[in-house]
């Protein structure tokens, strides 16, 4: 790894025959009906080329702009280039956007049945062009533009959160602005707000249930927490990155099992899943390309913009590919750290700025940071701490009158270091890969085997049920 | 005016009490089968309020960020907030985003004949939704989403320019880039690259020509010129905001020709110069506002972003809009601007970084800046400058030796300047102001009167004609 700014020889030649192939296959699928998916892989190709060398040219001149922070779990504390994130989500946007024509040309809607968004026929119409493997109606360009304008939206106020010291309490809501076109598209195209209703409660309520605006603040709320989940499982190297890449891969490999080999077409979701991995390969293209730069030792940080655009990809893919409930099964470890922080972040339990594990200069190792109580806590929380010490779920220290004088802050970084005591960054980061993988495959195992208990079927058929 | 980052009381009570107005109209307009134009009118109030208080709210968080600017027009060249375009540039977006419900909602598709963008019928479909006055048909959904996402792509790129120092040459191929969503779903969805031929052609190559590919470079053009054409415009205070509120002013009155009070309807363009309207209005809001904080003496800075946006929101109005040869017409000093700068552009005249007019500390008022000649210029070069001397198209400077030393920058500003004198930077905005007006109302009746000459007829049945 290098810091100055140009691709080694190895890397430029290695990276000129990904673009090479990448390109040569893209200008294949143009022929006769067109093959969007393999379009779509090799734009992604394209991508993270395009996104790794952007982010080694982009270097210097961040740090020149003077867009840099200091790596604090570094022994010399080195200042690196801060907000690239915003330099991969350029790219991943305008793959995203190169990728329309191969995905929407209208011969293709002229071989279907006509393309119009018609509520009424949709369903005919998804069975339909599910003939047509690997198709993508025209009526889903809207959509497809809306969820583009939310990303973009999102990467607009991300930016302009990296750059200025906007308060935690209006960064919050900055996916809420940013989801802003995607639910008004769908308000004005498709306004589908009914849900299935699980079979015990069928009895009382009848097989759909509408949930009107409700349905709208759901997705809204989606759209807020994943951007923001993803935020604030941050603090060491490669841990934004790596983290959205374990969701992506996961997500893209449930969509996969909705394609034509593994379930038998034609299938009604398999026009949201392709919807789903149109927009996660190229994010996966760009991320794995950040993550060369970002992994231990980190050469580049990469920013909120990169959080929230990670965190909107997935929320757009999931509400516009209706499977925002199996979404959430990927963020188990964002969700338990989010539950788990609460109390920091309503203030019962001080919050300091930074809660990333402090790194020890003598051992090299990232330790437990701590709260530190000048005053002792209210006997209540004392209480409280008392018994998560118990529990093994933080640690505290106290004095010689048996007052707490010390805390472990309440991320998922710092109680893992509880756990298996102090370790190295990259250790941390892949331990932390490897959790976040474990629990997203035991989500998604939960989401497709016990879905039969609550509905009728499994919109997945698989053969082993 | 103040600096101070919050609202008088005055201001604070005409704010609150236009967004109310607005509101209250706004929300009187869901009624029924509902007003978008009307609507359009309303989310202006609100967008110049919110753009006028955000600018006036963010300035000193922007100086803290270090996105600051010296006048040096000024005697004490005060340091003030630069990039401020971006505020208003959000605003903009959330409204245009905000809008679509307005003009889209389904409800309204129903009342119509169905609304999917078949190219075969457009022309029918067209003729029909004319009788549903200001009535939006929702086929054109996609595009007013494409229009919206390159302008939301101009202004990523236009904040990345301001951050971060990029050369000239790259610069310029900013709006290439943000045109792309454009153009690809104009592609995508229309593919209408057939132009009508002017009469005495018309024997040569038929009625209408198909471009081609040819068409989609010359939409490319336009994006990339109108952009950079207002951003070359720039140097004193309010001027890039100035000349791009006229110019929308002079679109939006020649798009109201086409609406129904003053054109017996259905007339086929009613809508493309609807959909120029509903970009428009917003535009004039959120550039009113931010000219209250950067017209002379200002109180911040606009930045490229501004530029940028504003020549894009043309670009997309005139392509998606298709008058872009009318939208030319209002680019007359631009355009006049842009000729005049090539020789410093191509280096055939030395190119200072700024070429900004002087300001004179001691009498307070900005006179033509100048390109010094330390080796005098060759002497086809000294030539053409003492014909421009000549023809009071430049001023030069000589030494005794009759050698050039120094020549007049080449930019409408200087050329004024050199026409009328030194003044004060206000007045020199005033007279350009006037300058743009005079320019446009003259291009548009020459585009009404004159069109008839070389077309079978104009496509706006005056009734005067």
């Amino acid at each position: 790894m290098n810091s100055s700014g140009s691709l080694s020889r190895t890397e430029a030649w290695r990276l000129l025959l990904l673009v090479g192939a990448s390109g040569g296959i893209l200008v294949n699928t143009v022929q006769g009906d067109g093959a969007p998916l393999v379009a779509s892989i090799a734009l992604t190709g394209i991508a993270f080329a395009l996104g790794f060398s952007m982010v080694r040219w982009l270097g210097p001149v961040f740090l020149k702009a003077g867009l840099k922070g200091k790596d604090m779990a570094k022994p010399r504390r080195p200042e690196i280039p801060e907000t690239m994130g915003a330099v991969c989500a350029v790219v991943y946007l305008l793959s995203l956007i190169v990728f329309i024509p191969f995905a929407f040309y209208k011969d293709i809607v002229a071989a279907t049945s006509g393309g119009g968004n018609r509520d009424v026929v949709v369903e005919v119409h998804h069975v339909e062009t599910g003939r047509y493997l690997h198709r993508f109606p025209h009526g889903k360009l809207a959509s497809y533009l809306s969820g583009l304008l939310s990303l973009q939206s999102v990467v607009i106020l991300g930016i302009g959160d990296d750059l200025l010291d906007i308060r935690w309490r209006h960064k919050v809501l900055i996916p809420a602005f940013a989801s802003i076109p995607m639910l008004i598209v769908y308000f004005v195209d498709f306004g589908v707000t009914q849900v299935v209703v699980p079979v015990p409660l069928q009895r009382y309520v009848g097989d759909f249930v509408d949930l009107g605006w409700l349905y709208y603040m759901y997705m809204a709320a989606v759209a807020i927490f994943c951007p923001n989940a993803i935020n604030m499982l941050a603090g060491i190297n490669g841990i934004e990155v790596a983290q959205s890449l374990v969701i992506a891969v996961l997500l893209l490999f449930n969509d996969a099992m909705y394609l034509a080999p593994v379930t038998p077409y034609p299938h009604p979701a398999t026009d949201s899943h392709l919807f789903s991995i149109y927009f996660l390969l190229p994010f996966i293209g760009v991320s794995a390309a950040l993550l060369c730069h970002n992994w231990y030792p980190s050469k580049v940080f990469v920013g909120d913009t990169y959080c929230y655009l990670a965190g909107m990809v997935f929320a757009v893919v999931g509400i516009l590919g209706h499977f925002s409930k199996t979404l959430l099964l990927l963020f188990i470890p964002q969700i338990f750290n989010f539950l788990y922080s609460t109390p920091q972040l309503f203030k019962i339990i001080p919050c300091p700025r930074h809660r990333l594990p402090k790194f020890n200069a003598v051992t090299g190792l990232l330790d437990t940071s701590v709260t530190e109580w000048p005053i002792p806590p209210s006997p209540l929380v004392a209480a409280a701490l008392h018994l998560l010490h118990k529990l093994r779920l933080a640690r505290i220290t106290t004095n010689e009158d048996g007052e707490i004088v010390e805390s472990t802050n309440l991320t998922i970084l710092n109680l893992w270091l509880v756990w298996m005591g102090p370790m190295k960054e990259n250790r941390l980061a892949w331990h932390m890969v490897v959790v976040q993988t474990a629990c997203g495959i035991l989500g998604l195992l939960v989401r497709h085997r016990l879905a039969l208990l609550v509905f009728h079927h499994d919109n997945r058929t698989f053969g082993l049920v």
